[in-house]
């Protein structure tokens, strides 16, 4: 009954080829036709989730299972299920970010270049035991016009289980195959998955820094992947005490479990009895467990109490909290401050508070970060804050997308080229003798000639 | 006194992190710097270059080595030199690819986010025994920001080494560090590199498949590879004979060693008995051999020679030849020809002839290659001649960068976000309930404030 993996991977593929004539419509089609049916399978759909529920249940009564696992599992709250499907709607009315052209130049006479944005292909999608994600990720896939297979966390399968077949359901009547979106179940799958190079163009694995490196090492196939989050703010000489604390205590508590809460603070020297104080002081209010260096630790007032002020380990500065901790420590100069995030930061975001343009500009410059702030709290670095309308997840990575990734991650681009006239363009007739054409590279509307666009 | 990989790696990442705050205009000067340099050390780099030649002539002597290679090793000639040089002069002169806004939107009043491109990183490249390339690549890293580790074909090893020595001594003149651009020379170096995924960002490896597909499975960092170039083009039922016959020639015999050659030939049925024998006798006068299916094979008229066509085998069209062979086949509708295409093709560039529109723009929509050309010759798949200046390489994957890429391609971005009043911007104060703030997602002028150019 069950496909291996090279025959899950085809079929994605396959299903992937025939979709490359289904219009950007027809796509948004069948993510409402999605929708529907997921309203008329409700039933099914949170009587599979409840025996999620239950197992989870049991083995959080017998010890082996967090608690919060079993509310992340629950469909069964009208938010919950109501936002699922709003989400649908929302991805469905998002632009679609495919048949984009991003340069069109006239290589000749009647001959037209363009470049035009298209899917990636087959992704595999690993992620966390929250069922909902599986509705998310495929709508997010048939928007952007790339097959999937999916993956969710073990504890969810039955309930992953039902809402593909849903999803199948829809996508059978649709002009998309119902192989289009797949879930697969098993860590023997994975593996198997892993291997498809041929079939599969993306892998995006949610979840654990050793997930991802995992993956990473399993697989040539291109990883999207999402190290850790160990996000710094640097108080300049220049700081400003209100935006300090501010950005500070955002940074930290706002979600202290979030990759984008910041983990270090970095203080200059120079402001080391004026404004280090107060951010302490602020910080320790809120609940946040210093550990400091030296000079740091030195530098608050003994009228603060210090019960939650600790010497830092050198650990201390490569470690991810997740939690209301914070290693602090003083830096004698700017290059000082950045040598040291360039350092230690996971490269995710990070903050500097500074009066100083100059500071502000070269300290964008200088990070080698997915995000470089000023004044503002590293907790913005987020798909919907920044305006994408979703968030594919956020990737650590250099290449392909970089910091927070929306549907504009999901797509690369093709070369479409046609002569309109004359005999058919033939390289041979260009070069650089007297009787030879030149290239004319003249830049042309960036807009798809209707014959090209079939649309 | 050789580095370790992971000395090597890491003394890149420095210099890169070092020269995120030399300017655009400084990366021109020190690519200058590198030209007057060779200009100056010309006899010194011809006498290593004579070494290399000699030793290769040896081995060509001896049966070890084709000579071919040796001419491709000899920097001598002054137009190789001259092209050589100019090739840094016209790097320099290129557009800057970083330091553009892709994407601007204010979040608030006074928060303003801005994606500006940037360089990956520290790239390491890997490339044929052709010394002047060391020159290239590292004009087009040094244009574009990023550090780069080289490593030339063995054969050229003395000549890479004196090059590379004229580079360093330029760039530690300029505000570069010398070890911005390094080259290795051994195997067991790249092995070592490989594993530095901490240092490096992106491997590009030009080369054999068997090269890149090592590469592929030898490393966690990302590879821009390129495969095979199984190129295909299709005349439909429409197809023009003119343009048959001028497009399919190019394709096949304009530079038939080179990736974008074409090597499948897909004739629709119904035109065996018209346009197929014209294109036929075309290629046959041009000493192609031809490796037919049964229905073409039988449609060449019996006037025609026959001599240099055969019985085609599956594995002909599986296969890149880079040499005057065609594989030919005859489809009956334009599905399966589109189906046979995605099938079979490598996914770097197929062509249509056809008189249809409407089968051109299908045939663009459905063929998942990064080049899909109506009515032009695939020989056109080219950076240059895309108008990109220069080309790094033709990738086949499909993440990142596709088809021909240009210093776009050695790219990523960052987003910076500033606060330019108030009193410091936090995610607490935004919200649902109506005493919280809403994001405003304004856009704004694509254009950095001076304040964070940094310029």
């Amino acid at each position: 009954m069950s496909k291996s993996a090279m025959e899950t991977a085809k079929a994605a593929r396959l299903a992937f080829e025939a979709s490359q004539s289904v219009s950007s419509e027809e796509r948004s089609a069948a993510l409402l036709a999605v929708r529907a049916e997921l309203e008329r399978q409700k039933e099914k759909v949170l009587e599979a989730n409840k025996q999620d529920m239950d197992a989870a249940q049991d083995q959080v009564n017998a010890g082996t299972l967090s608690a919060s696992l079993v509310k992340r599992l629950d469909l069964s709250s009208s938010e919950k299920w109501n936002s699922m499907l709003q989400g649908i709607t929302d991805v469905a009315n998002l632009p679609d970010p495919t048949g984009k052209v991003t340069y069109a130049t006239k290589l000749d006479e009647g001959l037209e270049l363009y470049r035009v944005t298209c899917p990636i292909g087959v992704l595999l999608v690993i992620f966390e035991a929250r069922p909902e994600v599986v509705v998310n990720i495929a709508s997010l896939a048939i928007k952007s016009g790339n097959a999937a297979i999916l993956k969710g966390g073990k504890e969810s399968s039955n309930s992953a289980k039902v809402l593909a077949g849903c999803i199948r359901t829809a996508l059978s009547q649709s002009k998309l195959h119902e192989d289009y979106i797949q879930v697969v179940q098993t860590r023997e799958e994975i593996s198997g998955l892993l291997e498809q190079d041929k079939f599969i163009d993306l892998v995006i694995p949610r979840g654990s820094n050793a997930l991802v490196s995992h993956i990473q090492h399993a697989t040539r196939i291109p990883v999207m992947g999402h190290a850790d989050g160990l996000c710094t703010v640097f108080l300049d000489e220049t700081a400003d005490p209100t935006k300090s604390c501010r950005v500070v205590l955002d940074s930290k508590v706002n979600y202290p479990a979030a990759c984008n809460s910041a983990e270090i603070l970095l203080v200059h020297s120079s402001i080391l009895n004026t404004v280090w104080p107060r951010v302490a002081s602020t910080l320790l209010s809120a609940k946040v467990e210093l550990r400091c260096d030296e000079r740091t630790l030195q530098s608050i007032p003994s009228t603060i109490s210090s019960v939650n002020v600790k010497p830092s380990s050198t650990e201390d500065y490569n470690t991810e909290f997740l939690s209301l901790i914070m290693a602090v420590k003083a830096v004698d100069t700017f290059d000082e401050a950045v040598a040291f995030i360039n350092a230690h930061s996971s490269h995710h975001t990070d903050a500097i508070v500074t009066e100083s343009p100059q500071n502000g500009a070269l300290f964008c410059r200088s990070i080698d970060s997915a995000g470089t702030f000023v004044n503002a709290s590293t907790r913005f670095a987020d798909g919907l804050r920044y305006g994408f309308g979703t968030e594919v997840g956020i990737s650590t990575g250099r290449t392909h997308a970089r910091g927070p990734v929306g549907l504009e991650g999901l797509v690369i681009y093709k070369y479409l080229l046609r002569s309109v006239d004359g005999q058919g363009h033939v390289v041979g007739e260009f070069g650089a003798t007297p009787d030879k054409k030149r290239y004319r590279h003249e830049p042309i509307e960036a807009t798809l000639p209707l014959d090209l666009s079939g649309r």
